[in-house]
């Protein structure tokens, strides 16, 4: 990263100016390690929004609301919740994140419609909205209240994620800050996964659906666990321009600067999540470099950090090659093996389409680090793509098969 | 099955008339529970053929070249080893190929053209020809030698996967044998496996491929352990005639007969494939009902039955039933959630779009059994499909992080 970015890991959604957050316990959640199960954000001024949602055609009645509120243009306030997903509970799922809405913008002093949702926990179940009701009226928010909400989005998550990062646009400091929860089923097209981003910039409504929307895909759409999507993935990002830099042209190279502070950041949350994915032992990062067109460099990256059986190879530092090509192949994209060169760890085992003769101790050895790196070079075009996931443990399985039981 | 089949377990493809095999270890394989590795399947008369491949961009050059020869439409030899894949070697792997056809050919006393090549096992690893050459020469072919050709295509598998069904067309008996192989890598689309069919009907080459393609889609294609496909992937058919039935037209009820006999040999042997994977200790089947598309109903149940996570639940007796919808929706077909109902071995947990109230304790209890049935209805049309699949185990971790090393 430039260092005219200062990434702050301690960072979060209240880091940018004019935002404030808070979190309580309402009673949702029975089974996380964090106990906070109920959280609201607020910018302090008008401010822009967008928002990208999961693709799965079983959505939660939450999600369903909030793109519907986004749609109108004027949102403010952010209600969350953990515990519930709000998902596959019939209309009532609708007629429960309405009044969580309405009750949320009476304690916000907003309207419904300036409002969004998000919800993320167990499906098929409803909300209980009576102990939301009295839960929402016990948040103070505050400007140093971003912890408690980045608390209280959590699931099977061990830790917090929270970032923000700083740099200067025509001499003036501007801040993005971020949360994210993910923990399991997370996944290219954004499994069960919550992102919250918010700016002290000033972003016009038209210009930032595009920009969330290109950081989403180098981050959150470039990561995987297990390969399943969920009902409830939602990222939302508000910016409120109390930065006093002037509107944001993304022509210009000031609008160049954000988006790749924007990228940074939501590439860091997306790590975070991997590194923090239940039951996961190694993190290992997928880089494609080489390819004709950016969506095949990304088709081939995510298939790759997608594989089960390249996920069980590197859980046990074993350099079977064979899998990560195997899995290449399965991506659809049209590949010239006499061109490939590949890497684990900086052990080249395959070049311009044969096998290197490597020692299988050495490479084992090389392997046998919490960070594997898998390079591949295609030597075919330009475009590069970098994924990232976790390893498939024993302990995975077993964290996975007592979910609800 | 109707009362008119008889499948016979113990049959192979020496069962129907006129065909002839045999295996020997040649010393490929280091790695497996049986010990031969190289197998001949001819058979002894003129005969129709087919095959249908892998889809992986990256191919074994022994799919190369077998789909080659099977273009030119007489076939009438298959030459089979297990322990080594052929693929990612190389321009060598063509060349070997070539050598080996060519050397089993010979032995077979047909042209090279007339013969095509399996191979299944390690990626990266060139095929020692000079032992191929010397384990060839020692394969005695015979009428009875299925068995040992069914053990030689094995690798991780711990048994053989063979079956014969035999049923009457115009008062004639008509035999269908099979033998396959999978085990690890089992995916739609066909991942690691191998399937030999052979039929003393008598097959047009014009109808061959497609009834075969008919049958792999309802059979092999819904099947899926870790959601890989592999680079060797074939299913071979051969269609001799010698039950002097006349030519199977499948305009009529013989043509519907032959391909319902073909689809239940199929079917079998794609069940003993999924009842033998890697790791696995339950056998999952996913009943799809009441799309208003076949390709529809075929999304749905692949994409279940590839879950992680539902295959994880399956594994822990989890009634959760909300990862089982989550990766309905996640299929990319359009669904309404009001007129879904759910059944796990025959327990209610969703009912035309709201949860049912079940005993939890009851329902872990009914699906903690070796078979779980998953039973959906989407009262959306007429279409159905079936696929089934194995859990997710810790054992299935241990196994394939510990592959090559």
């Amino acid at each position: 990263m430039s260092e005219l970015y200062k990434l702050n890991p301690k960072g979060n959604v209240t880091s940018p100016k004019s935002f404030i957050a808070g979190g309580t316990y309402a009673g949702l959640k029975t089974f996380a390690e964090s106990k906070l199960d109920l959280g609201l954000l607020r910018s302090e001024v008008k401010c822009s929004s967008a928002g990208v949602f999961t693709k799965n055609k079983v959505r939660s009645h939450s999600v369903t609301l909030s793109e519907k509120n986004l749609k109108k243009g004027s949102i403010q306030g952010i209600v969350v919740n953990s515990g519930i997903a709000n998902a596959c509970v019939g209309d009532q799922g609708m007629i429960d994140a309405e009044e969580c809405v309405k009750i949320s913008a009476k304690h916000l002093k907003l309207l419904p419609e300036e409002v969004v949702i998000c919800s993320t926990g167990i499906i098929g179940v409803e909300l209980p909205v009576d102990l939301i009701r009295k839960g929402i009226t016990k948040i103070d928010l505050s400007n140093d209240g971003g912890d408690r909400l980045a608390e209280a989005i959590l699931t099977t998550d061990t830790k917090t994620k929270q970032a923000s990062i700083t740099f200067e646009l025509d001499n003036k400091k501007v801040t993005i800050g971020g949360i994210a929860k993910g923990a399991g089923m997370i996944h290219p097209n954004m499994a069960t996964m919550l992102a919250f981003i918010t700016t002290d910039a000033a972003i016009s409504e038209k210009d930032i659906s595009e920009c969330l929307k290109k950081a989403v895909d180098v981050s959150f759409n470039m990561i995987s666990i297990d390969g399943d999507t969920s009902t409830n993935d939602s990222v939302i990002m508000l910016a409120n321009g109390t930065s006093k830099v002037k509107d944001i042209d993304f022509t210009t190279s000031n609008g160049d600067s954000f988006q790749q502070a924007l990228n940074e950041l939501c590439i860091y949350l997306a790590k975070e999540i991997v590194g923090d994915a239940e039951g996961a032992q190694k993190f290992i990062e997928v880089k494609i470099e080489g390819c004709s067109f950016a969506k095949d460099a990304r088709s081939i990256a995510r298939t790759i950090i997608s594989s089960t059986l390249v996920k069980t190879a590197i859980h046990g530092s074993d350099p079977n090659w064979g899998r990560i090509l195997a899995a290449a192949g399965r991506s659809g994209v049209s590949i010239d093996e006499n061109k490939i060169t590949l890497n684990i760890n900086g052990v080249c085992m395959f070049e311009n389409g044969v096998p290197v003769p490597f020692h299988k101790e050495g490479a084992i050895s090389a392997m046998n680090k919490q960070h594997v790196n898998i390079h591949i070079k295609f030597n075919n075009g330009k475009f590069t793509a970098t994924a990232w996931g976790s390893d498939l443990s024993e302990e995975y399985v077993t964290f996975n098969s007592m979910y609800t039981t």
